[in-house]
């Protein structure tokens, strides 16, 4: 008799909701192959290459030395909210209160922290698929109910207001927009902002829903374009709003992905609940953190983070034009973050395959390890692939070679 | 016209739930007066004075030198949760696998963690009153229902079986204990805890519950009786039962409060969704965090907090008998974690005030500030505070003699 059979955990509901990441499997299959020697080409990361600035690493080893390492009050040190608005009034003439300004675990806990304080059971939360996969996570962790909105090249990768509103009902609560988006790279311009603003202030009385816009800026700082349409700014520029939460973080620009820290800007009335919550959902995000952030915004940090942004500019027009060559589908330029979702629709058709099955077989005959658009989200998923371009010129060009000869060699070449 | 007229913000019904702490107007009152040039003695604050060993920061210094500030794998780096289960296995004989240990953002992490993976809507979760405020918050965030279960000194301040026993039916999914316990400092011995386990499989046949237990242990390692009969120990004992969570943190004995570090000891079926949930919340815990508590384990920072133990044992055996003069009724030494909650009854009888008002007119007339018995549940709350020896000898000896002053001018002494 065996006697291995494995008992079943006794699991809550979402917990079927709550799916692992297909690049999880991508990357396990990346490892497995570099234990036996192989190079593998890592462009499935959404993690900057760079590590932390020098800067920052110093004033951490200094605040070290200098024993902060207590609790901070759970809003975050009143040192580094200060930073954030002056950063904000320095770079985008924006003037936005300290006291707005909530400091958190990542933007992973600024998502959480407002998503609580505003959604009861069974409140639906509009949100674009394909987006960051976790989202969706963290409604069904409270019960509520995530409602994707498929969005496509035809309106850059952003909610058309007339798939929004189809799905809009009384117990819709919030609205998630992400600029520049995962994983698509694409950037909402001011105008476009507003009009959802406007939506949501037409669609509350329409559908008498009270619904909150919700932007998640975390690749805020990595645009290419005209910096000076910052999604930022033209958040900020909705402040006045008073249901307007926007979310962002250290992790990317500032190249501070371990350090767990990220922000929220909230309207006024508010800060109470959410620093209420806060206290008790994280205390405080990592004293060291914040410390360490207070050096993210100086000049000689700042002058880094620019030449990492002018790289991930030369990256992304290093891997464009051949992707498009080898027939990727890329109508909409992306101009932000440091992603292309890429239809691979034709490419998958000439190879019998579906995007994971492609992914999967270009892994293991190229060593290039790209994600699946299965992990972020259903629409069109099975069509797309997104490139990370978080490795170097050289890893990106070796990279771009070998998808060219794997797909030369295996006949699926679609364009010349 | 005036156009200051607040809009109130539009909250999630459970933010009704989650009440702000008490101890921070406490703090506000005592930072008030300290800005207008008094004197405060601090026994509100729930952390150590110490500040973290100079091994463990030197640790974190070096490990941001080498540029460890990426992410690791979110249930923890391998080295981190092999050292968690070495320190098991050398100080207290346990033999838990490293792949049962998953490192959270602080024991707040672990404890948001195991509830999601448990808990669904009108889910019940048994705990003690009073008990650590945040708990009956976790509960709240995910829609189910706190059962606060009244313990007194008659049971050392842990649940009677009968009053469990009393509020337990189909929809109860949890059992949360602590030892030691905050507010009360106690320390159930291995005997109590399998009864407890043995409770639960009773209980789950007789109301067709599937109760898990959650032991919050966070306070391990600060105990002043007998070591060997650590509760770490007493709950990894019954580690082969497959509904047992054990939480823990870097917070208190190892003194990293400020870190946010913890983690949990989950069993083998629970890990699968634990991981993929902790990949949702959190990403992973923060990186330099995890590095530096690598150090935590090493025989000269093991020294100083054992020293430190002995300091707080010290403390404990100052005002607990200066206070038990003075009038307060604790009639249960308490053997860990570092609080005295004390029955005040009689004391506020003579005063005509509750434990809150008791409190802040201790407070703005002798400088001494204790937290109110409210934040930690209802029951009694308003015959109770708390006493926190987290500062040095001298303060508490002249936090004693102000006490006693106090109540002798007042005329509240009750005891001679």
């Amino acid at each position: 008799m065996k006697q291995c059979k494995e008992k079943l955990p006794d699991l809550a509901s979402r917990m079927e909701k709550i799916h692992p990441f297909h690049v999880m499997r991508v990357l396990k299959q990346a490892q497995d192959m570099e234990k036996t020697g192989r190079e593998v080409i890592h462009m499935e990361v959404g993690e900057p290459d760079f590590t932390t600035p020098e800067p920052i690493i110093k004033a951490a080893q200094n605040a070290l030395t200098n024993g902060y390492t207590k609790y901070t009050p759970a809003a975050g040190i009143t040192e580094l909210r200060e930073a954030i608005a002056r950063f904000y009034q320095e770079r985008y003439g924006v003037s936005v209160s300290p006291e707005r300004i909530i400091i958190t675990p990542g933007a992973t806990g600024a998502l959480q922290l407002v998503l609580a304080a505003l959604l009861n059971v069974g409140d639906e939360v509009l949100l674009p698929d394909p987006g960051y996969p976790c989202n969706r996570h963290y409604v069904e962790l409270l019960n509520a109910r995530p409602r994707p909105v498929p969005v496509s090249a035809n309106h850059d990768y952003q909610p058309a207001h007339v798939d929004l509103v189809s799905r809009w009902n009384a117990a819709t609560r919030v609205l998630m927009l992400a600029s520049p988006a995962n994983p698509t790279g694409t950037v909402l311009a001011l105008h476009e902002l507003e009009a959802y603003a406007e939506l949501i202030t037409k669609q509350n009385t329409l559908t008498r829903s009270k619904t909150h816009l919700v932007v998640d800026e975390i690749y805020h700082g990595l645009t290419y374009q005209d910096d000076s349409s910052s999604p930022l700014q033209t958040a900020l520029s909705l402040s006045n709003t008073d249901n307007l939460f926007v979310v962002n973080s250290f992790s990317k620009y500032f190249g501070m992905t371990g350090w767990r820290l990220g922000w929220v800007v909230a309207p006024e009335n508010y800060i109470e609940a959410l620093d209420r919550l806060a206290q008790n959902l994280f205390l405080c995000a990592p004293t060291v953190s914040q410390y360490a952030a207070l050096a993210a915004f100086k000049p000689e940090s700042i002058t880094i983070m620019e030449q990492r942004r002018q790289a991930f500019k030369q990256r992304r027009d290093l891997i464009l034009p051949a992707l498009r060559e080898m027939g990727f589908d890329i109508p909409v330029t992306p101009e932000g973050a440091f992603y292309i979702y890429a239809n691979c629709h034709a490419l998958c058709h000439k190879a019998g395959m579906n995007s994971t099955q492609l992914a999967a077989d270009i892994l293991s005959k190229t060593g290039v390890a790209i994600t699946p658009g299965l992990d972020f989200g259903d629409y069109q998923s099975d069509e797309f692939v997104r490139f990370a371009y978080t490795t170097n010129t050289a890893n990106l060009d070796k990279a771009m070679h070998k998808l060219k000869n794997y797909f030369k060699q295996a006949g699926f070449l679609v364009a010349s």
